[in-house]
């Protein structure tokens, strides 16, 4: 099958490698002139659980893309605000009946993707799968994950378990849900908390999680989440949810990491997502007519962040 | 005049000397141990406008009053956090007529005070002068300032206009004044801006101002406190207090400064007055039935990081 992996970061180094070694024919394409010219030349290097591989694999500046053999699947996972871009750079490579992709974090990318693809050919999911990025053409690809994923478009539900299929083919672990939404909610709720929390205090998962307010403040926020989800047919279940997000508080499991946003913008002073994350609850939130404030007042008090650390 | 200064900090030593200068019988009364032997020993030292003074004014912990020569005028001047416990404290020193002034910075220490004091006998009121802590014993005084106040009781006017006159034959340029609520709600929008969000962001008045989600967040937490001091009948003119508090934002004049909940809790790792500011808005708005989310979520990022600094 031939796979375009668009936005070959961490994650998508991971799933190029995987897909790669179980038999597909993929090429990566990505933003980053000194990542792509690592892996051009010395191939895309990763520790993979502990061994040191080596795969060559064809890659493509995003930029540099004018024609070419059209793609069967093109896989998203460039950052959100990033996605829009990447589709007009890969337009060269879509065919009429191409297959997207979506497993960015964060919420509403389907309507960024819908500009440029037709509903039927459109699949969303998300993904348990963890990667890291070392340097330019370097990853490490620890553990084991998973994928869900489910069509946007109607009567596509068996061209979501074949895709999903594919994906298992390489190890990837991927299902077919059939409320694919739900679940991105879930994790949305995850990064709406923790991601904007651990940054504005400068603190990690655990704690934040040790602070009185911490609670109540999760409820919060889960809550604006919950109803927003509501009105697009998603019934959060927010209890459980809540015991989900402060899941993450555990110093003894993941509670002394620091969230990816707050690798980004303190630690590397990169504009965050934001803006997908509490920002889209904000914006949904406002064209429906729900009281958002804790998302908005969380989406600001990130962009003055990124103001005052001159992020880029 | 018989006088008790509780609360001898940096504002309460200038008050309390100004006071004793102007021919008062003028008592200091604090809780921090270190600062009342130091003037007890050595006096109370001041910086006043450039010139090194030391002044001879009794002075008693707080812990340790017992009973006294009952006062005339108490003038307080605690953090807000301890006012209950200073009021229990100096309760041997007050006789049925004696005047309590009230110059806390926030908002709603009257329902406090009126559990100790009779209505006709409280006064309100606020400075601009300024004034600094060196150490024990010692403070810093510069420049120039005012005092508005008001009674609380009624047809208690002529008294609040003789109690400015005290002030002013001091020269503490007080005046009595017959809105003294509309001024204490401006000057809370100053502190309920531009202490918690600077403490948040860790960044100058003028940092924070640069940023671009700034006027907004003014905005929204200046409309807060209009809606809940509306309920109380004080009709905030929200344009005029938003350019107030952004005024604060002009590197030329004050911006550059670091509000003093930053200097508390930032730099000393000290609690904050937050739950006499933007958590008394939230708590007011809540038995009014007025929604203050900004304000509620404020309060609880200023406790979580009280929390991370373990903040005593």
């Amino acid at each position: 099958m031939k796979i375009i992996i668009a936005g070959a970061g961490a994650m998508g180094s991971r799933f190029g490698i995987m897909l790669h070694k179980g038999g597909n024919d993929v090429t990566l394409v990505d933003g980053w002139p000194d990542h792509v010219n690592a892996i051009k030349e010395n191939g895309l290097k990763a520790n993979f659980n502990g061994e040191d591989i080596t795969v060559n694999i064809p890659v493509m500046l995003q930029s540099e893309i004018s024609a070419g053999e059209k793609a069967d699947l093109i896989i998203l996972f460039t950052k959100s605000m990033q996605l829009d871009k990447m589709l007009q750079d890969v337009k060269p490579l879509i065919a009429p009946e191409t297959k997207i992709l979506c497993l960015l974090n964060g919420i509403g990318h389907e309507d960024t993707i819908e500009k440029y693809i037709p509903m039927e050919n459109i699949f969303i999911g998300n993904t348990m799968w963890t990667a890291g990025l070392v340097g330019p053409g370097q990853v490490k690809l620890f553990g084991s994950g998973s994928v869900e994923l489910q069509n946007l478009g109607k009567n596509q539900e068996d061209s979501a378990k074949q895709l999903a299929q594919v994906l298992s083919d390489s190890g990837l672990n991927a299902k077919y849900s059939d409320n694919i939404h739900y679940s991105i909610y879930r994790k949305a709720c995850v990064n709406g908390t923790m991601n904007c929390l651990c940054s504005i205090l400068d603190v990690n998962m655990a704690e934040f999680g040790a602070t009185k307010p911490a609670h109540d403040i999760v409820v919060t926020v889960v809550n604006e989440f919950a109803a927003v989800a509501k009105h697009e047919g998603v019934d959060l279940d927010v209890k459980e949810v809540v015991e989900h997000v402060e899941s993450c508080f555990d110093p003894e499991t993941i509670g002394k990491h620091y969230p990816s946003m707050y690798q980004d913008l303190i630690n590397n002073h990169r504009l965050t997502e934001i803006d997908y994350i509490n920002g889209a609850v904000a914006r949904k939130g406002k064209k429906y007519g729900i009281p958002t404030p804790y998302c908005d007042l969380l989406t600001q008090l990130i962009h003055c962040k990124e103001d005052i650390l001159e992020a880029k």
